[in-house]
């Protein structure tokens, strides 16, 4: 299939943002109970149009069938999870603090009551490597409407055709289930975007892709006359630490760290780019013997350039070797060939540059001598959605996980950081670069914080509060009373 | 007292920095229990110097012993209050999923276990108008070591020397407790600020002041390499909107509206700047027969050259005269006299820079016809840290405070927006320009959520989790689980 890009006029963006805007207020007043039936109406109509959705995201992301095929289903459940999270509660974080005459701030305390609300329409920037997860119906579409916002998609040009389906089905069943017209809307080209992320009517964005794209479009709309909070997921390399007794016990390590690497054709964001491990382990031999998967097609031959000449420039490097695969065997438009690299530690530190993400099947490994050099590694790296350690019982990490406690949003143990669980403890967002926005996570419940802000009612009678804050507690939400 | 003006050297600016660093790792892993004994520690010293504090501030700032007395009150009460927010444990927001092999996301669920860690050392930048509260030892100040972060004070020149001596009776108290050396430092100077928050130990910043000098710290946080969260609490006009039965009924309006608007000689980012009445009620002849207070000092030369200018400026509107007071009489470089000016519902709205902020003891009279202009007029309004609307029971109501809840951070009724509560559910925070990040709050509890950040653990073992996730539950605190 050939991809058909397309520009949306200015005109046509401005009225699909207003459109949105429009649909702010009864979208947002829409009862949470209702909003959860809307989103699920969504989520069905898109596992009712399965087979057609699945068969246009293989033709356009030359992922497997089967993986997309998951990839939907996880779609769809987070559609449902989070427009039953905002039933629950907690997001409204709702806080009453009734008058007290002898408040020992020195003054009396006026009756206060807080509670969240949205903030407003929101942009969302589509990503390429997840074309349901992260797209037109992804979590960040998802928490948005959740959270009472409508939205505005900007498509990824990688896969056009799937986008347009995707928004015409989510957008049809929204409004066929009482949603206000203008709730989703669609736009193509990146000129579109920048329009729409400078539009005053546009409260939030949320984006998820690269570096250099992400940063671009934070600075945007940081620049705006009014800034709006810009929510990026950018890039990371998700270091992995193999503590000694790891590497020499456990005899599956190799094969799971493949495996990680190249699921999806190494273009996940959690995607193990680094791996830290003893010199001359049995763990390093068993790499380096290790049968490699053959080479695989990428999302599109942009992506597949950038995986080649990232892939080259490591490989430039002095102090780095081939340890299994080829630095770019192949000269294909799209497919492209699984590779590890190899590095001593103090090359690594010296050279800062070897940590930076190559998105695509290839990770650095790197060889320490000292257990202690693993610690002044994590003291080197930027900002990571995931670290990974994999110790025993016996390993003394203490150190290591504090100092990648302050590196990293998701820290695992004895687990690969690729399938990123939709659950409510989950935190998909760590430090710049991983993210523009460290306090937040753009997967899991918690992502529906992101487009809530707080509003206090002073003195306010029982009629004028939202129903959040009445004493009747019509919603049966936790309340935070005094 | 003469201002002792002084610009702390780059190479001192650096070093103050690099402690906080150095302090950051020890302060983080203090627990939150000695954390909260050390900041009581902190507003114990500041109490027990209360009359040296209270008249250095009465020299610096021109504000009256009474209200500064009651200022510092509040500043220790806060210091307080908030180290104990963090033992009650909400601020954690510690989550337990633990493993669900059949999580309806269609792949098991592993163990996964969410809190809140400390972002890293803080920059504050200090306000004038609260020489306690908004400055070295105030709330921003509070929350982020609360949270378990240190913080370097940029201090404010219009109160040099209390600064100085805020930040040395803090600092040792709060080293004497047990807080490493650095948990607080000051410099002073504007470059020195600029310095601070371009240093890439810096990890969050915030703010109380203009929205000219905020938006060029928060363009400065934006900008770096890597961008920092920068919370700056800016601007606001704080609308009062008075309905036709309030304003007939209520023969203590008047009064009111005077007492918060002269409050402080208007110097509070709440102030009450624009009152919103019906035309030719008893209201406005009350307002226009009141006796105005006399002329009194503001807070220094800058500011009342700020208020003169603004007043002329919006003296010399074609469709603004003068109610009461007269626009800049006093030829003082301190003193100034209280002043109404009033237009028409509709000069404001077709001229929407009639609602920017005149910081300093005047406001804005709107006189409107039809009480549905309050709505066409609150649609207009930017980002406010309050509304304030007057009403009955009997009055309709409903539309506007829809509309200002998208407009202001805290809503009041029948009360006035000055003096605001230190609790659990204020808000001061509102839409841009009140607030650079209008999810936030400076004022309460909530303010402590501004120097967090989550952190997820992945089938971690117990004994190297924080403690606020372990399932013994040492901490006691709150855990979200499943």
């Amino acid at each position: 299939m050939t991809e058909t890009l397309t520009e949306t006029s200015p005109q046509t963006v401005d009225a699909i943002v207003l459109a949105a805007a429009g649909a702010f207020r009864p979208w947002a007043a829409t009862p949470a109970a209702d909003r959860a039936r809307i989103l699920s109406a969504g989520a069905d109509a898109l596992d009712a149009a399965h087979d057609e959705l699945v068969q246009l995201a293989v033709a356009e992301s030359h992922l497997t069938e089967g993986r997309l095929s998951g990839e939907l289903a996880r779609t769809t459940f987070q559609l449902r999870l989070l427009g039953e999270e905002m039933l629950r509660g907690d997001a409204y974080d709702a806080r009453i603090d009734t008058a007290d005459p002898h408040w020992p701030m020195g003054v009396p305390r006026p009756d206060l009551r807080r509670v969240k609300v949205p903030v407003g329409p929101v942009l969302v920037f589509a990503g390429s490597n997840f074309p349901f997860a992260f797209s037109v119906a992804g979590g960040d579409t998802a928490s948005a409407l959740a959270a009472g916002c409508p939205v505005v998609v900007k498509a990824h040009p990688g896969h056009p055709e799937l986008s347009r389906r995707t928004a015409a089905i989510l957008a049809d069943a929204l409004t066929a289930a009482g949603a206000p017209t203008g709730t989703l809307g669609l736009i193509e080209g990146q000129d579109a975007g920048v329009r729409a992320l400078r539009h005053p009517r546009i409260a939030a964005a949320a984006f998820t892709g690269s570096i250099s794209g992400g940063r671009f479009l934070f600075d945007v709309a940081s620049q705006r006359e009014v800034p709006i909070p810009f929510y990026g997921e950018l890039g990371s390399t998700n270091p992995v630490f193999v503590t000694p007794e790891a590497a020499a016990e456990d005899p599956d390590l190799a094969q799971g760290f493949l495996d990680s690497l190249t699921a999806g054709v190494g273009q996940f964001c959690t995607k193990p780019g680094l791996l830290v491990l003893p010199r001359g382990s049995k763990l390093l031999g068993r790499l380096s013997e290790a049968r490699l998967p053959g080479p695989a097609p990428m999302l599109n031959p942009r992506i597949r350039d950038g995986f080649g000449a990232r892939l080259r420039e490591l490989s430039s490097h002095a102090d780095v070797q081939t340890l299994a695969g080829a630095d770019d065997p192949t000269d294909s438009q799209l497919d492209a060939a699984p590779t590890l690299l190899r590095a001593g530690v103090r090359d690594v530190l010296t050279c800062p540059d070897l940590q930076e993400e190559c998105f695509g099947p290839a990770a650095l490994v790197v060889e320490y001598d000292d257990p202690k050099d693993m610690v002044a590694l994590a003291e080197t790296l930027a900002g990571q959605l995931t670290a990974t350690v994999w110790g025993t019982p016996e390993s003394d990490v203490a150190d290591l996980v504090a100092v990648l406690t302050e590196r990293a949003g998701r820290l695992l143990w004895n687990q690969w950081p690729t399938g990123v669980s939709v659950t409510h403890a989950q935190q998909h967002g760590g430090p710049y670069p991983a993210t523009t926005a460290p306090g937040t996570t753009s997967v899991g419940t918690a992502a529906i914080e992101r487009f809530l802000r707080p509003v206090a009612f002073q003195n306010f009678p029982q009629h004028l509060l939202p129903e959040a804050l009445r004493d009747e507690n019509p919603l049966g939400l936790h309340q935070r009373r005094d």
